[in-house]
């Protein structure tokens, strides 16, 4: 059975039945990824503000009951704690460890946040005909810590991070409006052209992810990303936070296209 | 001074002195103007994760900090006590006064929420040629509560209330697409053409506003509406609450096409 023809669920339990460790870049075409945040509940109303104030690097898809490990609306059964491929434990605002499932570390009063991923809008820019480099080259998208500020809230502060895909001049206006029509994935560039007005010293060294070409002819176009709340739990020192790890993502039910309601 | 030329900034000052007291329909046109949702902290969580998984009815504009009434994004210096017509006080899921400002009810621990209003749509809506029936009849939009629910959330729930404008058939098809362009606004009508399917018994007989002509050859098309949340604080029995009164809603420093952002 070609892997891309599996269905969401029966991925998610591969995942939770531990023979799929791997990054989900690519698998179940058409369908959402998302981000996870979980955070214990006396950080969730902060965190809730700082996604409704951020809506472009956090774009939330869902927010779970406090303390239950499944969700609703965009993954039918799936388990928070075992069905995305490899987790991050953050403490006081530190990266402890990186897990394959995260079911010692469940409570009662922990709060999960599926956060829109910029794998949806990729497909969509893949189809109208827009080289994804860091997809060329086989690495990960190059993520860079900007000097744009978010809007604070509560105890959450931090700057934006954003990912590079270098665009052909004549495709820009292209990548602008096709990624503006899906904001529950980032939506539209936050800047295009000059990495040094938004606080980046070197396209060559990322703090996050792989440098990537940008050849003759292109210009760098940079889109909100959902690492920036990782970035926030970091700055902020916050006492425990689950993350998933860079590129291993849950895969939901819900379709891109459905993203764009 | 023609009134359509005076500022947002200078309306709500003439609010706060006493010197309007009326519906705020047709005051600074091309500025968005917001519902008000006023709850103590210990409800804010919960009403937070409400809007959120109820986009089409609460589309948040801005979440003030907690125990401040200005704002710091859709209207510069506005003071949330005083700068709209009209308010209501809700006790116990219960109205229980309409008052001009509420300096004497404002507390330490209390959440303003902005949300997106119709006017906003409306006028896009009378922009590209399609008549509002309550505008014509000079009468409020009809409103319903429908058989929807909301998705709930802690103490919220309740079903969604709409509003309803008649639809040329001719023209249905651009009322969904001018009205798509603009979620933050309740985006694209939740239902058209049959008020039964959504358990409304009878358009002559809204449950706010007032009923207008459906014409021969016109459809009635619905919209999620910002009254949804007052009848979920309603519903749900909350303790303590402020709204704006139905038609008195804060004039923002927003122009409606940034709400297309």
């Amino acid at each position: 059975m070609k892997n891309s023809l599996i269905s969401p669920a029966s991925v998610r339990l591969q995942i939770r039945e531990g023979k799929l460790k791997e990054p989900t870049s690519g698998l179940c075409p058409g369908y959402a990824q998302a981000n996870l945040v979980v955070l214990p509940q006396k950080y969730a109303y902060d965190f809730l503000l700082f996604a409704q104030r951020n809506p472009k690097p956090c774009p939330l898809l869902e927010v779970s009951d406090t303390g239950s490990r499944f969700l609703k609306k965009i993954a039918y059964n799936a388990d928070i704690a075992t069905d995305i491929p490899k987790y991050r434990v953050y403490e006081n605002g530190k990266l402890t460890g990186e897990y394959l499932d995260i079911v010692p570390f469940w409570r009662d009063d922990l709060v999960s946040f599926l956060i829109g991923c910029s794998f949806s809008f990729e497909s969509e820019l893949t189809g109208a005909g827009i080289e994804m480099r860091h997809n060329t080259e086989h690495c990960n998208v190059p993520m860079y810590l900007t000097n744009i500020p978010c809007v604070p809230a509560g105890s959450f502060h931090g700057n934006m991070v954003v990912s590079m895909r270098p665009i052909p001049y004549e495709q820009v206006v292209k990548a602008v409006t096709v990624t503006s029509a899906i904001p529950r994935v980032h939506g539209a560039p936050v800047h295009i052209g000059c990495p040094e007005a938004i606080g980046i010293g070197s396209l060559d060294q990322p703090d996050f992810g792989d440098a990537v070409t940008v050849k003759e002819g292109e210009v760098p176009a940079f889109w909100a990303c959902g690492v920036t709340p990782q970035a926030a739990v970091m700055a902020s020192g916050t006492e425990f936070c689950i993350t998933h790890a860079p590129g291993h993502m849950l895969i939901t039910d819900m379709k891109n296209i459905c993203l764009k309601e």
